[in-house]
């Protein structure tokens, strides 16, 4: 009897598992993009759901995982030609050229990295075999991080109702595409480093940026939007590529991005990578402990750079010899020959643990969204030596938010490095700042974790969210900023003018016309 | 022994408790609006808060309770001057008088109603004695609904971190203020009765009251905006009084509302008022039973109003009269002579437990956003007979999104009231979609009230929520719509335009003079 009931009950618990166990497809970005995803994909496996991701065969960090069902697929390029594309796209941000042979250079390193990491999707869409296990295994719905494109060709090939996980696109196409307003006034546009308060100039140059910068935008993606339009059969421009996403779940806090409006299919899981604090290994556990009352800095370029050119690499190391604590440098090249002996160099450091160590006082970072998010969550001030991508940008807003002090690597001196560093230590006033951001950032009525888990499962459920899509959507340009309506009321406006003054001097007239009749007879009687 | 740690354990469940509860002023408004505002008050105060509500001895809704401290203040008016301003504003909705008759006496009855419902608010800061021991409090923040502008006079005077619980001002000014943009083009405007699917014409009318609406309001708050520059002693504008609320808690959700852009500080908290069902009392559950299969029909006008003319009740009991499910009527006018069988007259009912069961068939409701929060939540297919306010407003939303069927109070036959009833009751679509709405408004990643609860705690805890506060607050009309940069960059553009016109004509010049340079002397030559 007793074994009857727990069978029973085994089988109650057990079903809602079951019949809520949904089938989702995932198709992520690699590099660094793929670590904040990972965690989120392995909850939804942990939760019941079929997870099956998709992942090219040459990936630097995707690999095949338990937690759920990896689906490879052979590429036409070699783990080589990924790196040595990557380090051409670093090394153009590192060259010290004069304007605009420092933009041509940079914007050619970027369209090759774009080039190149679009050619998975023709190979993805080349693989019959794996197009056919997709069409017959009806998912329930689309994950992707979509900076490249991919995701969103797939999701209009299969009609999947989908969402992006990402921390934004160029040109503000994730504003852009689903509706959303973007004043010029206030909010900066990428690139621009200009913080929500700006000046006139500023102001002119945000909205320079934002009549240019379509062009570089349909540069990146102009493959992309060629290859849709082949694959969809129709034609089809940027923003209707990234237009249909159901979800918006952006990397994005208000502590650390500027206030902006947004739209009700957009939700914000900035910090969602922050993870809880681990004990560290014995190894970081001795070099902590050993670093005295002065503790320690954390220094990591991010997932992506571990090298820097040798002359930097000096100028670092004599500036980081300056400070009383332990230096904790994630860097795997040419070792400085004036390393202090205050700088530890390792391969790999856990970012996040380390953050989190009470000994910690300060974060050298890149400026990467991931880092500054775990400097926020554990309140570590930051030095920030922004290389590429948003990275300048994203250093702008902590700096701006008085946590952190901005370098420009490639200006930026021993004496820059060693100031910038002191003061983040030493004056109070950046520790509590980013005591106060982390404090206001972790003060949230859910965990993003959970908010971006409901929302995948609120698509897949409801196979879509058609009820947050704006009926923005439906208009053209014209129609959306009421121009044929200012224009229709203008003219109405006109032509009462027009026929109020035309009636005015009719009867001006018909009184002098009157006037002069009656003076004429008047004249002739005198007469 | 034991006794020493179970002591050492209440302590410690106690800290936290005593350490974060608050100190929180609630200045409410009377009439529905407080139905809802109850419920989050009574939990904050659960929480361990201590909730201090400001209520007028005169009033509808507002009692004493224990849950919470209540302070009152006399008031220069009478219950009857309320009922019978209400009354006039009631009345003045039913008078079936041509345009613009029909607006201007509409317009007036409102005028008196905020005429006397913001003379509390003079009454309040006439009363020295409760001014003083708001002072000497130090409350951590106010939690007001602002629609009667008293909550953000008295914020503003005490320099009160406040919240306002609403669901929306007249003039779109709950958006105007926190900087929201509203696109004309899809966004309808209050009173328009259009959906966010606009033809050419309806979107003139939206520009047309857009360009209008200030107009009205100015007239509804111009007392309010006089009292509070006297009051704060510096000029206000209507704008300036509202602007600086750090959470805008609304009562919204776009399964009913059209969606549209927002702003990070704005919380929605649409359904916060679905309660839980409860067990009905032995009568109506006698009387839910003995409908039989027909089932039964939830008719109630709302908290406010719960009789009409004669006229109108006896058309309504024939429509009634129609359908064979059982009729649950809150009303306490006159008894229609022609009252059928099928229909209960009672002073008051259960709405939410009445419309959560599932013999329920429709709700006919005069729109009011609380009753169809109660209608989505509970998923039953309504009729809506709006009165006033953006009751006609809520009921075209419900009615787009093809969940119920609008009358016009005014002008329905017991033929209107009687087909309407037994479409949304037979008519299978209606109930598939209003099951639609509620699936996808349940399915949340956080019950409205703990989300609630949370933003009134998080403006406590920090003071306000400046973070989330939009940098276009600090900038003009003119600067906000980027209209310098653009007349600036027009200039530059026609300058530079110009100075390539007269280079060219320059260069053009040069040549043609060298030309007649070369040919003079060669005629000269000639000759």
């Amino acid at each position: 009897m007793t074994l009857r009931l727990c069978c029973a009950w085994i089988f109650i618990l057990l079903l809602p598992g079951l019949s809520d166990g949904g089938k989702l497809l995932v198709l992520p970005m690699d590099g660094s993009h793929w670590l904040s995803m990972r965690p989120l994909v392995e909850k939804l496996s942990e939760r019941g759901h079929e997870v099956v991701v998709i992942v090219p065969e040459v990936s630097w960090q995707m690999r095949v995982a338990e937690a759920y069902t990896v689906k490879t697929y052979p590429v036409s390029y070699t783990l080589e030609d990924l790196n040595s594309g990557f380090s051409e796209y670093i090394a153009a941000h590192l060259k010290d050229l004069p304007f605009p042979l420092n933009t041509i250079t940079i914007y050619n390193g970027s369209l090759h990295v774009f080039q190149l990491l679009f050619t998975q999707c023709k190979n993805l869409f080349s693989n019959k075999e794996l197009l056919q296990y997709v069409n017959q295994s009806s998912f329930d719905a689309l994950l992707t991080d979509p900076v490249f494109m991919c995701g969103p060709v797939l999701a209009q090939y299969f009609s999947l109702p989908h969402l992006f996980f990402m921390r934004g696109f160029p040109c503000n196409l994730h504003y852009e595409a689903p509706q959303c307003p973007s004043p010029l006034s206030y909010i900066p546009r990428l690139f621009t480093f200009n913080s929500d308060q700006m000046t006139f100039l500023q102001r002119v140059e945000n909205a320079l940026i934002y009549l240019l910068e379509r062009r570089y935008c349909n540069g990146f993606y102009g493959t992309a939007v060629k290859f849709a339009s082949e694959i969809l059969q129709r034609d089809v421009s940027l923003i209707d590529l990234v237009d249909s996403a159901s979800i918006w779940l952006l990397r994005y806090d208000f502590v650390f991005e500027y206030v902006r409006p947004v739209m009700p299919n957009m939700v914000f899981i900035g910090g969602i990578n922050c993870a809880e604090r681990k004990p560290l290994s014995k190894e970081f556990e001795a070099i902590v402990n050993a670093s005295g009352e002065h503790g320690i800095v954390v220094f990591s370029l991010g997932s992506m750079v571990s090298e820097i050119p040798i002359k930097k690499a000096k100028e670092i190391a004599d500036a980081l010899g300056t400070v009383p604590q332990t230096v904790l440098w994630r860097y795997t090249g040419q070792v400085p020959p004036n390393l202090p002996k205050n700088v530890k160099l390792v391969k790999w450091l856990p970012q996040n643990d380390l953050l989190a160590h009470p000994k910690t006082r300060a974060f050298i970072t890149h400026g990467g969204s991931h880092g500054i998010y775990e400097g926020i969550c554990n309140a570590v001030p930051m030095v920030l030596m922004p290389l590429f991508a948003d990275q300048m940008d994203n250093a702008k807003r902590v700096e701006s938010r008085g946590a952190g002090l901005t370098l420009n690597i490639l200006e930026m001196t021993t004496k820059d490095i060693s100031t910038a560093l002191q003061t983040v230590i030493n004056d109070k006033k950046y520790k509590e700042n980013i005591k106060r951001l982390s404090d206001l950032h972790l003060d949230r009525p859910i965990h993003p974790m959970d908010l971006a888990v409901h929302w995948v499962e609120f698509v897949m459920r409801h196979k879509g969210a058609p009820h947050l899509r704006p009926a923005a959507h439906d208009l053209n340009w014209i129609q959306y900023h009421s121009l044929d309506v200012f224009a229709f009321l203008l003219v109405v406006a006109l032509l009462s003018l027009f026929i109020s003054l035309k009636c005015c001097l009719f009867c001006c007239r018909r009184c002098f016309s009157k006037k002069g009749r009656t003076r004429k007879p008047t004249k002739s009687k005198s007469h």
